[in-house]
């Protein structure tokens, strides 16, 4: 089958088939964190996002190089020119230096993004392992005259870009004349010829912890460039894909694509994706309305918003259930339902796994053969239609409601032929795990544990020793003993 | 309680006092893999021994900072100064961005060390991160007169370095004379004004993919250069601890001496700490004697020489069995041996959780009561005698024996009074969990879920109608519900 995805381009405003520039390979760049806190749920639903285009694009035939980063320097407090850096800002508060932040912070992203069964990228490059290229990305612009030094920093001058044909602006929407009135008064404009102007090096303050020498004395590079440098080095001056979260659209992104230009002559990008924001029953999650949860406080129920804990895969699903260009609301009911619909496809999962096509004389049911194979297709023209993960995911009840029937008995094998039968089975499971990411969640060793203990304790009261002694032997046979102490009876292990 | 931790110090040949640059701060420099291929045991062994020394450090009351790195570009085929990247030549056999390389056996690393239980470093620099400084440095020996450009690279001039009055050769104990008569012939000396010199920067041939701009043309850092750089940034031109394995002390940790007393003025490390090697039923560990085997084979027991699977912890048990400076010899008996002590060991653990005091009118026992004090202070002496864990585990034994015996009721509480009760209980408990890092492994709950199942089978056929509601009981208290299909019963998950 011949897939052509289409992908919502935020350049053009408009959906478009999606054509790489050097088939079967994809470069695909998406925003990290900057880590100077813990990932939150809305930076998930981002990574998400393209972690399940990366899925699909690898799954469709394609070679995909993805490549996410990490921001360890010179965004600042604020997103714009002035300020602290985030992480330096958050070294001096622990006392600590910046990259024991960036360390502690890198490990929380990583380890909360795997309880997500996210995939890692191909290259996971950070901003200060690439200052070299920094430095000379702005000597290069300083050269071609779209950049100027300032006291010590350097800016990119728009307006000059704008004189050679560019437009600043595109990407965003945004009119110049609005972001000037905007902005006026707003910062320190004095080094910049115009207040939009923004920043490819960063004078340090002598306090400022990070800093480097470069030509302009020592500073630090701007937020905007490292993502252009990298984007650059391990994906070429033209790509094809790049994503991030909605946030992000301006000014990064925006200057993204004037510094792309304006150093290698071409549009750095193809295809530019934005995935859309999270919302708190229906307000925006937010740290001072205090409806902000960490991943590990959904995990563990333990915060005043949530009822019950919800687990990795239960959020996962959850966030899937909507297309990603929507915003998703967090609500109990909606997590709940969300707890339910998971708990049926792994349950079809795991059956769908089992099923063994059986020979038999019936004829061919023409009707539901129609509906598993519409459902087939629906599956990937949802997918292929911007990743509409909503709407494929109502595909994949229409087959679990086939696979149940095939597990119950209520159909037979051979009413389908052999062909569409392994078609469904293998479908629901590469869709569901492949595809959508999603694993079987069992309760911990542990727990199974004490009910065994629990079996064993009662048989022992009623002199079922015949039991008792399965129960042992079955311990046993993993390694373990029963220990029938006075308080209490507890496993060990077998010495 | 004052610890005073003697270290083997390889700089002077002998154990010293370990007396901190700036108590109760301590800095700790570990040289970490070059990320070209799967982590091997040897390395594991390695980790391990400086993760105990900053878990004891922490114990004791100190506050490390723990920098170990990622050797991300300039380690050469052959540690020397001719040759390919390992990284650029895996990454030209493989068809990848090198980076996509430095990624995967990052992630290999990490998640390796995570099965281990190894903690993480505060910081975790990468080479390609500190290019700028690298360059720097380079640079700044040039104009001290101790290196010199020669066709695009730059080398460091040992014979200069010793002029001023120091010595190469002084950490490993290599004498000059015999080092040069071993490397005559063996390298292409064109460049160099003696085959000793070391690479600061290498010129890049055209086809070496990892290269960047510098004052000397296009080209990649030495090796042993990161290292200096990066010792400094976060610890100081001389700071407490240097760690590696025994085939880092030459040359790259004699060039590290060297490298820091150019630049700095002052010796950078006051204690080098090297561990020992691994070898295999007495053979040295090597891919072409068949006898080396990863990690994950050693868990999976899928090499010819493993008679069975060894866990994690296991095998973390059984390297710490030997201390760290002796040689230790994997083999199957050695492996089952540790098993067994391990699982005694955490039975022990589990044991020792549950213990509580009762008073009672029984007298001291002043032998026992002297025989558990002389192993609580013989664990500190051992782990103080240069981390000697072989002997440390073997008073934990001891513990053992007085926690087993409380537990089985031939010891009563009273007989040792609270305070060394709470001191056996307490100390027992955090020198296995927190100081040697050994934790509980389970059964999955996959492979419990499997023995209930059957016991339920089993009460079905019997009619025995309450365990069967009680075994539901406990699935439904689980989120699960069995499933009774005509060829055989499964659990699924309560929708």
């Amino acid at each position: 089958m011949q897939h052509t995805l289409r992908i919502y381009n935020t350049l053009t405003r408009q959906k478009e088939d999606f054509q790489p520039l050097n088939p079967p390979f994809v470069g695909l760049y998406v925003c990290g964190p900057t880590v100077y806190n813990n990932v939150h749920l809305g930076n998930v639903r981002s990574f998400l996002t393209f972690d399940i285009l990366v899925r699909y694009l690898r799954f469709i035939g394609y070679t995909v190089r993805y490549v996410r980063n990490i921001t360890d320097v010179g965004h600042l407090v604020g997103d714009g020119d002035e300020g602290e850096d985030k992480i330096g800002r958050m070294a001096k508060l622990e006392k600590l230096e910046p990259m024991e932040i960036v360390q502690r912070y890198t490990n929380d992203f990583h380890n909360v993004l795997l309880q997500f069964n996210l995939i890692p990228p191909s290259i996971e490059p950070t901003a200060t392992a690439h200052l070299v290229e920094q430095i000379e990305a702005t000597q290069n612009l300083i050269n071609k005259g779209l950049a100027y030094e300032s006291n010590g920093s350097v800016y990119f001058d728009i307006a000059r870009y704008n004189e050679q044909g560019n437009e600043y602006g595109k990407l965003s929407g945004r009119i110049l004349d609005d972001l000037l009135t905007e902005t006026r008064d707003l910062e320190g404009t004095d080094e910049k010829k115009s207040p939009l102007d923004f920043a490819l090096w960063k004078k340090a303050a002598p306090e400022h912890i990070m800093q480097w020498n470069s030509p302009w004395g020592k500073g630090f590079p701007g937020w905007h460039l490292e993502c252009s440098c990298m984007s650059t080095k391990y994906l070429g001056p033209q790509f094809d894909i790049h994503g991030g979260g909605m946030d992000l659209k301006f000014p990064h992104h925006e200057c993204e694509v004037a510094q792309g230009k304006a150093l290698n002559g071409v549009d750095p990008v193809r295809y530019w994706m934005h995935a859309n924001m999270l919302t708190v029953n229906g307000q925006k999650m937010s740290k001072s309305l205090g409806n902000s949860f960490l991943p590990g406080e959904l995990f563990a129920g333990n915060h005043p918003l949530l009822e019950q804990a919800y687990s990795p895969m239960t959020v996962r699903f959850f966030m899937l259930q909507s297309q990603y260009r929507s915003t998703l609301d967090f609500s109990n009911e909606a997590l709940k339902a969300s707890q339910k619909g998971y708990r049926r496809l792994i349950n079809g999962l795991r059956i769908a796994k089992t099923l063994q096509f059986e020979s038999g004389d019936q004829p061919l049911d023409e009707k539901k053969a129609t509906e598993i194979r519409n459902a087939l297709d629906g599956f990937y023209k949802a997918m292929n239609d911007d990743l509409n993960t909503a709407v494929a995911i109502a595909e994949l009840f229409t087959l679990l409601k086939y696979v149940n029937m095939l597990q119950a008995g209520q159909l037979h094998p051979s009413a389908l032929g052999e062909t569409l039968f392994a078609e469904l089975k293998d479908s629901f499971v590469s869709f569901l795990q492949d595809l959508l990411g999603l694993m079987e969640e069992q309760p911990t060793g542990d727990e199974m544990l004490k009910g065994m203990l629990n079996l064993y304790r009662e048989f022992k009261e009623a002199k079922q020793y015949d039991k008792v002694d399965e129960i042992r032997s079955y311990f046993k046979s993993q390694g373990l003993v029963i220990r029938d102490l006075k308080t209490r009876i507890d496993w060990a292990y077998d010495e």
